[in-house]
């Protein structure tokens, strides 16, 4: 198997047409045999390539000497090597999220940063079969659609998994066979508990029974996604058949929606796209039984009955009030509170943690600021993430009930939003080493 | 919950379709807790049934007392009891199945004879939410697709599973609550090993990961069953555009085929029905790249490249010899070697085990007989099997290879097939307490 491992990658990436052999791709390398397994093929290969290296600085020494052991792979590879170091702890604290997340946004934030900087087209990670199997089975127990069965994706967005066609056995045998040395304890801290659980007491359990088990379920994972692929499509042409548009409002009737058979599956993926969540489609399937008027809101839409029809509506914003901040107000009274706002220098202070006070790059701010509650539509970068966000999804993953969504508020400038009030700032307005003065906002609820 | 296990039975019945309340539904009652609970809840909710027992004799006094617990239990419901004893090792060796396989057949076969003789409507199993989620998992990890994911379904011809919606632990508390007694050890033994593994070492892993489990993951098989309907939604889409008649010929446009996504899932769904194997479609599909003339043959038909065509023909049985047998050939000579027949009395000889030795009832059989290669669209009914099955189906069950399925022989009376030659009889024309004189045939190949 080993032997044949460099064969399948390269066909595995043009089957799957992950890249083009003449672009240059970033690895993120942990020490870790996957990813030193997956540095090697690279190098075998023939494909451009440069080493990335997160170090958490979590485990003290062995943080340092993992650094050191993938910067002497790529100096023996003959590849370019970046490296980060991050204060991981502050950040846990800052954004008061766990360590798996704080790891997870730091690091894909920098790898987008070296990839877009150093002219790379894709990010590689070392994903191999079991990885991809154990997702679509936690997903399984924890409840799932058909989309929670495809497991790891090979390609999304500027991420690839080139290893994903392969167990981790032949990755080991690979670097025996090559006497190629990797970092035994380089765990994989963005990855950890219930998955170390399924990987080390549930898979081995099911190997038992099925000594193919892991190459089984990845086959049938690979079956599911294409069956996804005929499912989405059938979705699609429901949507057409039961979906209109009439300026702002869309309308589901009523009589051939009742007759769509199957019922849950199609009105949970007609209703979705409106803010539905999955417990909400019961509620908005007994509109189909109910007198004209009633309705049932979602997190951004009202879905009302109205005769023969659904009809749904984006949400009416109240006509909020809306606060102009000017240079000269460092004081602002408004109906979440007030604000209190000053310039400083950088100085050596450091970055505050507590949610309630936003420090931003004043160069990056401009007044007059406006002051006023959050609307569908509304979307920014929250810090340390590579991509923009809705706020209705910020605010979900934030788990706040209605009424706290309800009174949400977001501070503009330049028609951008800078800040969530009291949760999270803004990634292109925050404090880098360039920066001289800052905008110190601190909000008083 | 097991107060309200009685109203959400009902429920279930009637969101399911099982049967409509006047139906009189016979139950399948081992005397374990999942099957006593069911009895009485089809007693206490007030629908018609009968209990129905199988005793395998397996396990000695201790099947005995099952029989005789399950019969006091039916007097005690008032419900009609019916029962048999299984000589179920006989069957083991005279068919050359394991002791699941025998049972399960013997079971279904009785249990259907009994309802149809008896006026029920249906047959009810008492299966709950874990086997089926048990199911899915198994096959999850043995590799499947998207239909191998649904777990068991709650009505199948004349089988209904009216506990699914429910967890065994809710059963047993149904039964404490009610103080319902019940066999411990009532062991399923129609369905053992794996399934069992699963249960005692899978499952429970699971469950210490999230408590909920086998809730979530009977949510995801039922947001699965109807993805699978979608799923077929588009995939009998796909067939409507790329499969097209001329008589016995079938034609597929290769540019079309070629630009399917995702050809895998389509090709598969496509000529499966031709009698494509899973392995095959690989084959088929390299036939789009082909030159005109080159071939695929499935169990059932050639696939040939045709110009922009691929065209689907039945395999040309060779104009096959035909032997025919009359009431005074001892022997026959033919290209599968020789038969030898004769008739004798009943008498208190064992039947037969050698599969080369078959006995049949004289009286179901007529001359002339017709000795002949069997051919696709044939059928029988395998002996100890309820349902008539394609001699094709068969014969890929006895995982046959090509050259050896090409050679099989049946022999039929009375246009129907009474014997796949060394193989199995028909059910139809076996030996039962009635047979008077027995058709004796010797295979000598």
């Amino acid at each position: 198997m080993p032997q044949h491992l460099l064969t399948h990658f390269s066909d595995y990436i043009s089957r799957q047409r992950l890249f083009d052999p003449a672009q240059k791709i970033l690895l993120a390398v942990s020490g870790g045999v996957d990813s030193i397994a997956m540095a090697w093929l690279f190098k075998q290969a023939g494909y451009a390539a440069g080493i990335a290296h997160c170090n958490f600085q979590l485990r003290a020494a062995e943080s340092a000497q993992d650094e050191a052991f993938v910067k002497q792979v790529a100096a023996a590879l003959e590849l370019p090597f970046h490296s980060v170091r991050f204060d991981t702890n502050a950040y846990v604290e800052a954004h008061r999220v766990t360590i798996q997340v704080a790891a997870r946004e730091l690091r894909y934030e920098w790898l987008e940063q070296v990839r877009a900087a150093e002219g790379y087209a894709y990010i590689a990670t070392a994903h191999h079969m079991q990885d991809s199997v154990e997702t679509a089975l936690m997903n399984f127990t924890k409840g799932t659609g058909i989309a929670g069965l495809h497991g790891i994706l090979p390609k999304q967005e500027k991420i690839i998994r080139p290893l994903l066609f392969t167990e981790k056995a032949t990755l080991v045998a690979y670097a025996a066979l090559h006497n190629i040395t990797f970092r035994e304890d380089s765990s994989n801290i963005t990855d950890k508990y219930t998955r170390n659980y399924y990987r080390h007491q549930v898979i081995p359990r099911l190997q038992e029974a099925f000594p193919g088990a892991v190459r089984n379920m990845a086959a049938t994972i690979e079956r599911i996604k294409e069956a996804e692929h005929l499912y989405q499509e059938a979705v699609e042409r429901h949507r057409k058949r039961l979906l209109f548009r009439e300026g702002d409002t869309w309308k589901v009737p009523v009589g051939k929606l009742q007759q769509s058979i199957p019922l849950q599956t199609i009105a949970w993926e007609l209703f979705r796209p409106f803010g539905c969540s999955s417990a909400q489609v019961q509620q908005v399937l007994s509109l189909l039984d109910s007198e004209s008027g009633r309705y049932v809101e979602t997190t951004t839409h009202r879905v009302i009955r109205n005769r023969q029809w659904l009809l749904i509506t984006p949400l009416a914003m109240e006509a909020a009030p809306l606060v102009v901040i000017d240079a000269d107000t460092p004081h602002v009274h408004f109906g979440g509170g007030q604000l209190r706002i000053r310039q400083q220098e950088r100085g050596a202070t450091p970055i505050p943690t507590a949610a309630a006070m936003a420090w931003l790059d004043a160069a990056q701010v401009a007044y007059p600021m406006i002051l006023r509650k959050w609307k569908q539509g509304d979307y920014f970068y929250p810090l340390g993430m590579p991509r923009k966000k809705k706020i209705s999804r910020f605010l979900i993953d934030q788990k706040l009930s209605l009424p706290q969504k309800e009174n949400v508020w977001v501070l503009e400038s330049n028609k951008r939003i800078v800040w969530i009030v009291g949760m999270r700032i803004d990634d292109r307005v925050k404090i880098t080493p360039k920066t001289k003065v800052i905008l110190s906002i601190e909000w008083m609820p």
